[in-house]
């Protein structure tokens, strides 16, 4: 069997892990793999001429051991004679702040952390200590989730700066290379990742598949991550490029899909395109939303919401995408300018409102969510925005003008449903009550040579 | 929840697994969920528009037994006013014949007694049992195998005319359903694939997996499969375009590719490529293989011997991925005619001989491996054989011929070797015998106007 050095090197060649002249920010938490992982680093620097920096986080979870954990690897590096960096940070107060997890709080800190010290040391690379077990146990966790080959790729040899040398060798070769070495870890691996699922897999589940199914179940379970990890990215760069050929509009709230595009789509890229346009705008969607979003798709109509406080509408040749605002029932005052032509999200209400600007219409009657409008009236900047109190105008086929409140009671909407009807304004007047009324002034008469049609989208049915 | 009947419409509607006038072969054991199969269908037969064909497989594998389920699924027919084709056929013959798994070969039978009757009764669709818990089982066992997208996409719900209705519905809920229905399953449903692995998958790991991590578990994997199966196809289509476009020449036992198109691929692609072109001449190439493969590819030199007698090589702007002939050492006589210019295969020495019509060069001395004759000089068809007893010819630099017996003696080349040591025939004259010496009569000279350049490729080295 390869030695654990010839195994590290193989890694690093096959994945272009180091180049010559990198610095290496060596995460150490004292366990054996990151002892192991900073050892072999020190066999393989002068070979591929790299230099390294120690770093060590004190998560400030665990006291006093945590503490003689953070002066064991200071004490190490000195006598290695490599310049280290040793902090502390609160994982707990993070944790708070974000509301997450115990272990996603440790890792963000952590990464942060790491991070901050290649910026401020000048490295390029940054080492962490996974090694085969932790990506079998992370293959396990997640094809368990039912997360697809995002999950099951779980991690890889090379991202965005952070490398994995040992992501190939397992915990028995690293216990024996530690002992070889006559290294002395000062803790074990779990305290990083201390969690209930993660150590089932490891003390329950994995064992159990060693000792009955497959003797070597770790190391094919790590080299089938790898393969997945290389056909995920292809089909991720595949979907980056569907996506942007099926944009028609793009905003923070609001994404615009050609149904077209994404029909002719080969199935597996349609439910990526999918997943990643709900994403775009702050959604997520899981399997049953994707197959909801696949059918309204096929269908050409129909919306689906989706976790993460988006709807999905499709209508005539587009899907779109909206997030409603903040606060969920609560709607919030909004303004936002009307782009004429185009569709304006106002996603503090979950809809927007499409303009287009067109020969008048014979009859020029419309649902309440459609409005018709003289072009050639309209004067100064057109903003949608929700009502305010004191907001008058002049109704359709009324003589005077009218208070929009007195308005909303004739119509027997419920205050609460107030803030969710947009109101159009030019310049000074309001032309639209969406769902409402428009303005007398501004109504379409034989005179008309434009109309403005403004359409509410995305309600409910 | 949703009823069976539900899912099982759905999915038929989800992936299009019926259309209307549909004749459709129904494979019955007479266990649970081939019993269920065949009354969902029955329920569901007007609405889409179908009619059934029940067919049933004695394996004879289990005597008495097997012939009263035989009988069962007759008269279970019969009460149901369906038409049936009930028959046995021998496994073990057949598994002898063809060396196989008792599980594979009754596989294999059973698809093929199931195709038969297809064709016979003028059916377009055949439906088999196959559900959800089948579905994890076998996700679970090839993700312990070690095999990529390719066995994790386990069964999918349609391929080839075989249709899955029952795919994503549970063992629990067709134990349901036909207590409700009053059905009596005759056998259970390990009779066709009493597997040990299958088992310890089916009584062991799902029902740990269920309990310690995810109830659902089944549903998870069985959601996971049907995504991954898109992916997989998607990338097999992808694929298949690469290497098509990479393909120089291709045989049924030669198989030569650009090197720089092969570079181009995105990893995952190009893995798959590797994988592709060694099963194209009848090769195989597992992770390690593929591994090599890379490399020699990016070294641009090189070669890797494959499972299954196939050998690739990297030289200069291709790799060549040969079968050698059936027999493994000893070395069949062989006769191919040579293509000029082109490569010729000589799949029985896993060699190759490469020729091309050029200006004769300045300095006409070549390598053994390696000859300059004169293309003016030669007549008739060429041909690569392998050498005959009573083979004579001139060598180049003697007076008078010599039998090749002598020479091979003379040239220290022992009996083993000579068959695979092609000799290049024109009409009745050898010109060269390769890797030994070319013959007087051809040799290039000051008059010499054209050359045939050939080259014996693929050895060691």
């Amino acid at each position: 069997m390869a030695s654990l050095l010839t195994k590290v090197r193989h890694t690093i060649n096959r994945y272009g892990l180091l180049d010559r002249g990198d610095k290496v920010v060596v995460g150490v938490s004292g366990g054996p793999d990151s002892l192991a992982l900073l050892y072999c680093l020190l066999e393989l620097r002068e070979e591929f001429g790299i230099s390294l920096h120690v770093a060590h986080l004190n998560h400030l979870l665990r006291g006093e051991e945590a503490a003689r954990e953070a002066a064991f690897v200071s004490r190490l590096a000195e006598d290695l004679g490599l310049p280290a960096t040793v902090e502390a940070r609160d994982v707990r107060a993070y944790r708070e702040e974000r509301r997450l997890s115990l272990e996603e709080a440790a890792r963000e800190v952590r990464y942060a952390f790491l991070r901050e010290v290649a910026v401020r040391v000048g490295a390029r690379k940054i080492a962490v200590g996974h090694q085969a077990d932790d990506q079998a146990e992370t293959v396990l966790l997640n094809l368990l989730r039912g997360s697809g080959l995002e999950g099951l790729k779980a991690m890889v040899p090379c991202r965005e700066g952070v490398i994995r040398p040992l992501l190939f060798v397992g915990r028995a070769e690293i216990e024996a290379y530690c002992r070889e070495k006559g290294l002395n870890p000062c803790c074990d691996r779990t305290n990083w990742d201390t969690v209930y699922r993660r150590n089932k897999v490891r003390h329950e589940l994995l064992p159990l598949l060693a000792r009955r199914f497959n003797p070597a179940v770790v190391p094919t379970l790590a080299r089938t991550a790898a393969i997945l990890a290389e056909e995920n990215e292809l089909l991720e760069d595949l979907t980056r490029q569907a996506l942007a050929r099926a944009v028609r509009q793009k905003d923070a709230s609001l994404l615009r899909l050609d149904r077209e595009v994404l029909l002719a789509l080969a199935p597996a890229l349609r439910r990526r395109a999918l997943r990643a346009a709900a994403a775009e705008v702050g959604g997520a969607a899981e399997f049953e939303h994707v197959e909801a979003l696949g059918e309204i798709l096929r269908k050409g109509a129909g919306a689906v919401t989706l976790p993460g406080g988006v709807r999905a509408r499709v209508g005539g040749k587009e899907i779109i995408f909206l997030r409603r605002g903040a606060g969920g029932e609560a709607v919030p005052p909004f303004s936002h300018p009307l782009r004429v032509p185009g569709l304006t999200p106002l996603p503090e209400i979950e809809r927007a409102i499409r303009a287009e600007v067109v020969p008048p219409p014979a009859r020029p009657l419309a649902p309440p969510e459609e409005a018709w409008l003289d072009w050639g009236k309209i004067r100064g900047p057109l903003t949608a925005r929700s009502w305010r109190p004191g907001d008058r105008f002049r109704p359709l086929g009324m003589k005077g003008s009218k208070k929009l409140q007195d308005l909303f009671v004739d119509a027997g909407i419920p205050v609460t449903e107030r803030r969710r009807l947009p109101v159009v304004v030019a310049g000074e007047n309001i032309i639209w009550v969406a769902g409402v009324r428009i303005a007398e002034d501004f109504k379409i008469t034989p005179a008309t040579r434009e109309a403005l049609h403004l359409v509410l989208e995305g309600g409910e049915g």
